[in-house]
């Protein structure tokens, strides 16, 4: 008896765990990128010191380079120098494919049942393969490095149970939006937020990976949805790793939320706050400078086709940039022999390496003091695309496309 | 009578222009880029603010966004945003379509008589189409903004005999190095250099681009090709303007320099200057930590496809990183299409979006101290691609993808 998340706990110390228990568990994975692992590394090496600095298990420690790649300053340069050095010098392959929560579930190293620890606040992402899956400090990371575990409060859980059909030009980030709109940035503070409902069963893995990556924007440890057969055809010729299909059983939640996805339009998150979400056709006034496709939260095939076959044949407004990066090489091969990035490119976009693009403000596409993007990044918080008066709209890859067409926020609607 | 300057400036003119004289001419286009153009339009508007502030053709001025594009920090999104709001108030286009030396001639903008500045020093390069191009500091296009006029002195001219057959695995690029060998990095200070032979006569457009590109790494105030059929069939479809086919009659050089290119092996221009020319093979013991492939010199689709043949279902050396950029929109879609970009992806390549990449270190793979880079760029100074301690090798496409395939300096030959 217990929630998904008290299942995994049970599973992995194999006995009975529950919600405030605090436990200390090995991990199966570990992760950082490019731009947290120089602190990981030197906590490493501090707690490492005296008994040789070996990493735990090489083939589970994961480097991963994607915020600032390829480098774009003498400084990002030199700490991924020193992540080689170290990576070489700890037998450890440095991830060089994509976007750290695209790349380590396409490598099978995410799999149900699993517990998995990264440096990176939206490691969450990997709980839409009914994995328990957190982001963690630097230091923290450093120390599982080290010992390939770390501890816990079991967190209790909230339950967002999603029921109806999508209308047409309404998405899983539309409903990942209306999600954080009624449970607030954070209602959910160290809990996790299981997701259940048959529209989360009819949902693809990738529009899982879209919410469960966004989890962290309610303030939730984690946010997992319960495998099935989905995942495992998701998960066949990724991984030969047995796992267990885990489920709640008789779950004690701490809240339900129910959203009848049926009546949802598409939806923006208005800066500074992701919250802070209206109707797009409530603001269709904004005029926009940039738009942003990619990142973590959708920058995988099909949030690609749905902007390609919204763009073929059209050139983007001309007073407008977009910028599209692909979330893997994976994810840039397919897109690319599928003729988006053909569609994209002519219609007057610049396609990016796979990565985070310019979602955290380092590289490919700062924003100017005052200007505007829409983007369909996780966060419209101040200052992380660059100047702090610039300002940052959320929305799905469709609202993305017809923005770009129109040049300000435009409603997908009014393309179909 | 006189060499492809003076015949220029004398149909610009319309009277017999000798070398020495000091001429006022009007220009037929003036180009600055992301980088460059702040400082022309602060000059232009000091210039015109008493009589209205227009550009004296709005279809003949040209910003180029290529530096640093997307925007890699607020400072250069800042300055683009400022030269947006310039543009839009003098109708004048931006050109964001790639490297502005390759993008210029692709629209058609150079004919061969017509007479080009820009505020960039390899403006040169577009004499392969017969044009006298230079490059000029941002003061003196500001300038010409205003007064669509600029003055010269009619320089004297060095002519650069190419004879021979390349062998195997000889480029362009190894002949344009061994010409700065010979000449040296201000052998040619402004001088005109004008190229001709049999092997000129034979090479390609984007051949001769290769060379006219480098004029300036001689201290050329200019790099001629004259006109002939392969330029015609360059031209169309790119312009419908009409072009004098002009020639040198009887002309008198400074001084003639032959190179027979039968003899020349894969060469590599060693930091920190560009006639520290050496034979590739006998430098195979360098180290290489990144190559790059791109840029106005070596970024166009016969680079790309010599490169992509090379790597074709290999991968590159685990401890390399290569960086592909192709020089234009134009080259990169047909690059796609052609399968080089899947071929550079899957060899596992990052692949940027057109512009100027990593050349000017300010971007999409900036080298960390003591790393060494071998690129097909035209300048191994100090610093250029970042850290000042990081030493840059420049070469032919060739040997860039041999390199990346062993992790050291190569010669391409081993791959033939």
């Amino acid at each position: 008896m217990g929630t998904l998340t008290e299942e995994i706990f049970s599973y992995k110390l194999g006995r009975t765990v529950e919600q405030g228990e605090t436990v200390v568990v090995d991990v199966d994975h570990v992760m950082s990128h490019d731009t947290t692992s120089p602190l990981a590394i030197q906590a490493f090496r501090k707690l490492t010191q005296q008994n040789g600095g070996r990493i735990f298990d090489s083939q589970r420690a994961h480097f991963v380079f994607d915020h600032i790649v390829p480098a774009a300053t003498i400084a990002a340069a030199t700490l991924q120098r020193d992540i080689r050095t170290f990576a070489r010098e700890q037998n450890v392959e440095i991830l060089q494919e994509g976007i750290c929560h695209q790349v380590m579930p396409e490598k099978g190293y995410v799999t149900p049942g699993s517990i998995i620890i990264g440096a990176d606040s939206h490691t969450c992402t990997y709980g839409a393969l009914g994995a328990f899956a957190t982001g963690m400090g630097s230091t923290d990371i450093g120390v599982a490095y080290a010992t390939g575990r770390t501890w816990f409060r079991v967190p209790s859980t909230i339950n967002i149970r999603l029921t109806g059909t999508l209308s047409s030009g309404v998405y899983a980030k539309d409903v990942t939006l209306e999600m954080v709109r009624r449970v607030g940035v954070d209602g959910a503070n160290y809990r996790a937020i299981e997701y259940t409902g048959d529209l989360v069963e009819r949902f693809s893995v990738s529009e899982r990976f879209t919410f469960c990556n966004m989890a962290i924007e309610m303030g939730g440890k984690a946010g997992l949805v319960a495998p099935d057969a989905t995942t495992q055809e998701w998960l066949r010729g990724r991984t030969d790793r047995e796992y267990p299909m885990l489920a709640p059983h008789n779950p004690r939640y701490e809240r339900i939320v129910e959203i009848d996805a049926s009546a949802l339009r598409p939806l923006i998150a208005c800066p500074p706050d992701v919250n802070n979400v209206v109707a797009a056709e409530e603001v269709e006034n904004v005029k926009i400078d940039q738009v942003f496709l990619g990142t973590c939260t959708n920058g995988r095939l099909d949030d690609l086709a749905i902007a390609a076959n919204m763009l073929r044949g059209k050139r983007i407004h001309p007073e407008i940039r977009m910028v599209v990066v692909p979330a893997s090489r994976e994810v840039y091969l397919e897109a690319m022999r599928l003729g988006y990035l053909e569609t994209f490119v002519q219609a007057g976009a610049s396609v990016g390496t796979p990565g985070c693009g310019p979602c955290i403000g380092r590289h490919y596409g700062v924003l100017a003091p005052g200007e505007r993007a829409l983007t369909t990044m996780n966060r419209n918080f101040t200052g992380r695309m660059g100047d702090p008066t610039a300002e940052i709209y959320l929305g799905s890859p469709a609202t993305v496309a017809a923005t770009a067409l129109t040049g300000h926020i435009t409603d997908p609607r009014n393309f179909l």
